[in-house]
């Protein structure tokens, strides 16, 4: 069940946050540049800073793809030193007719042994299910995604009800069967975020787009966690990753992870009364 | 324009034939498993095979994706041998939000330099305008796709018209101020490639699903094609491909693409009144 893996690794770690390595050789620190292997060196320093502190790590797959045979070759080596008590999710937005679905789940959760993949739902059922029946993998459909273009599609209503409730519905059947179903729900819908957690209960979310994006954390962890304050991963990238460009871009970023993972803890203890505070 | 681009590669091959180079090690005949490089050499016999018959071939990136880094150099390697004088597309459904769109954009028509690529819709315009930008390359954005989940969301009811034709309407919107735009029409539904012909009469579109999928040629070819008998290409993969598992392999492939292609040219001449039929 992902839920229930997901929530253990929240009380373990005491920490709802997701570290998304957008990698971008615009964005690393330049003096890195002079280096053999920026780009890995950055992903090293970057995980080696911010391990302590996550529950998560997501790798947006653009990122790496746009690189060529180098950029699979900065995932393999970076899946490599990845810790594995932490969700690793393959930010993928995959989703294909049956079965070229089966070979992108399979890239994902074979080839690359990630825990996690986000999928992208228009083409239904047929196109989700050879990732679903990775039972002991989780699989984050997008409901509604953090980005202005959202509103193209997703609130179109359809039944008296926006498209993307209408999917979060049809998510909670797929989690009835396999058990391994969540939701990516972007943080930049204050109203919404509670509407979606109100509907499907028992699905994790993973919210992006805190921090650069726009988001506001506060109202997304009050809504999107569950009564214990778990249930969701917030990821921020950017924000973390690119917070300095000097030489200690890593003990920076360190420190804004520390900063997030406690303000999330806070805003917690203030709405769900409970005290995570201390023990970390 | 990709609608001139594509018709004029239609009236310069006399064909509506996209051969789908689903590389598959478990398809290919056996015999080539003892070659050093067998889907390599697969490719270049089946490219060499159907080149005369074809307007594209269509890469599905999912086959190439799930064999790592050796798969990516497959790629490579197959785009180096493929012509440049029919359409390249990339088929890859991406869409993800802004920033992370850009860099598919740039991996697709950049770094491999495709000329067109399928993207998924359900993120909206600022997820689709990096592949728009790029004006002299093509856009097949997923409209109603050839698998049975297509009647999960794609049918649902918005503003009194399925989301496939309003995903129909937003993409020949966007065309207007693009110029590059298409749609991907799945061949298995025979009532609405009609529908959507009607609707959006100047999107070439893309139609997979005939052969292997069961899609009807005849329905597809009669109603996707404009009334010159273009504006539309038939993607066939599996049927042409795995004809064969004999070391003439190639020799019914291109048996089978050549027939294909006269059977297209044969229905518009019968629904279009045109006469393709002894140019070739």
């Amino acid at each position: 069940m992902l839920l229930e893996k997901i929530n253990q690794i929240i009380q373990r770690k005491t920490s709802l946050l997701c570290v998304g390595l957008d990698i971008d050789i615009e964005r690393i620190p330049t003096f890195l540049h002079k280096e053999v292997d920026p780009l890995f060196l950055f992903n090293r320093e970057i995980i080696e800073a911010t391990r302590d502190y996550v529950a998560a790590y997501k790798l947006n797959i653009a990122f790496y793809e746009v690189l060529g045979i180098p950029g699979w070759e900065l995932l393999e080596r970076t899946l490599a030193i990845l810790p594995r008590d932490v969700l690793l999710i393959a930010d993928a937005k995959r989703g294909d007719v049956g079965h070229s679905s089966r070979k992108y789940a399979e890239t994902y959760f074979q080839t690359y042994n990630f825990d996690a993949v986000t999928v992208s739902p228009y083409l239904g059922h047929d196109s989700l299910e050879p990732f679903l029946e990775y039972e002991e993998k989780g699989v984050f459909v997008l409901a509604l995604t953090s980005n202005p273009g959202s509103v193209d599609f997703q609130y179109l209503k359809v039944d008296h009800m926006p498209l993307y409730l209408k999917v979060a519905e049809k998510v909670m059947e797929w989690n009835f069967i396999y058990g391994n179903c969540g939701l990516v729900v972007g943080g930049t819908h204050a109203n919404e975020i509670a509407e979606i957690r109100q509907l499907v209960p028992e699905l994790p979310f993973l919210v992006p787009g805190i921090g650069a994006q726009g988001g506001n954390l506060e109202v997304a962890v009050r809504y999107a966690t569950d009564e214990q304050g778990r249930s969701a991963l917030f990821n921020v990238s950017r924000s973390i990753l690119y917070a300095s460009d000097q030489t200690n871009f890593a003990e920076v970023a360190r420190e804004k992870a520390r900063q997030l993972r406690d303000q999330m803890n806070l805003l917690l203890s203030i709405y769900k009364n409970l005290n995570f505070m201390d023990e970390n």
